[in-house]
């Protein structure tokens, strides 16, 4: 399964935002919501082998974390409207239990911020980080761990100290997509080109069909 | 310049859609507004010398196609409702004399579908036509005219037969992006990785900050 973490360090953790104005009522929730767009869907299907979670660290609910998973997702429409709603509704549960609660197909989520998710990677067993930086070694040249690879990715201000300082803590490999700093969704495009191209080559299909 | 012309086959050409449900009510203009994000924003700031066309082949008033300049574009925000909301203003202006009329910072409109797209490049002077393509050659062996290349991309629905004879009939090379078959922002997200990537080779800075 390839993961993609995405770290709002506005982003708001509480239902209460507007459908009608996300970028400035929601701390840029937009810009995460995008990123399952890209991460979750291909044309016509949902990538089976992909989960994301959402850390949100705005908003007087924070941390919380989304996660959705596409091995069990259902109704991950492509439009940003529907994915906010998704979002204000999975914001909306109350979370008393620790560890991702799960309250619709695919989709859980956990009081707590990048400790929840680095317990639920752990819990998942193996796993490889790389977090993508500017100015890092590029993707391309890598080495990648095809299995059970898990990214993790800054949102439009980047990383805070304390989440660089936790992703340096776990060894995560910084990895760069490219000269010119593009959001965080057209990232996840690129990661996901590399990831398809490299189980193109090694005649392993990275996306299962519905 | 890099132009991508984005050919949405039932996308409407009529601003009477919804900005709460795009998808049902748009013929799916909700892709195509997420090839404008793509194509012309990155972090923080506009790529001043891209150009994005909207082909809208559906709807009561089609065909219609809507162009941004990002050399003179203000007020592109990344959400998907703003650009919608844009797409709607720009659509609902009566436009009378052919070609592109201007109606506001960099947003133009024409009455008239890939013609009026073909017309306006020719005016602009020597372009290379390059069309995404499933299974077309990759992208990174290809040669690429980085001055002025223009991408034609299809929507969820592909390319119409005739769109697919016309950008044969001027010789657009055919070029694929990965084994995947991903959406159209996905594509453009690639493309200009590509571009940027070969700028940096070239020592060419392709994004120009505002």
């Amino acid at each position: 399964v390839r993961r993609f973490v995405i770290v709002g360090q506005k982003a708001t953790a509480h239902p209460d935002f507007s459908l009608d104005d996300l970028p400035a009522t929601s701390g840029r929730l937009d810009v995460l919501l995008r990123c399952v767009q890209t991460a979750l869907l291909v044309s016509h299907g949902l990538r089976r082998d992909a989960m994301v979670y959402l850390v949100l660290l705005g908003g007087p609910s924070a941390p919380r974390t989304i996660r959705i998973d596409g091995r069990s997702a259902e109704y991950v429409r492509p439009d940003e409207r529907s994915i906010a709603g998704l979002a204000r509704k999975l914001l909306a549960a109350a979370i008393d239990e620790p560890g991702f609660v799960l309250l619709a197909h695919g989709m859980s989520v956990a009081r707590g911020g990048l400790d929840a998710v680095l317990a639920d990677l752990a819990q998942m067993g193996a796993f490889t980080p790389y977090v993508l930086e500017e100015g890092a070694a590029d993707l391309r040249e890598a080495s990648l761990d095809l299995g059970n690879p898990v990214f993790f990715l800054g949102d439009h201000l980047g990383f805070d100290p304390s989440t660089r300082a936790r992703l340096a803590e776990i060894g995560a490999t910084p990895l760069g997509v490219g000269p010119v700093s593009v959001h965080a969704d057209d990232v996840v495009a690129i990661v996901w080109n590399e990831l398809d191209r490299r189980d193109a080559a090694n005649e392993r299909p990275s996306y299962r069909p519905d």
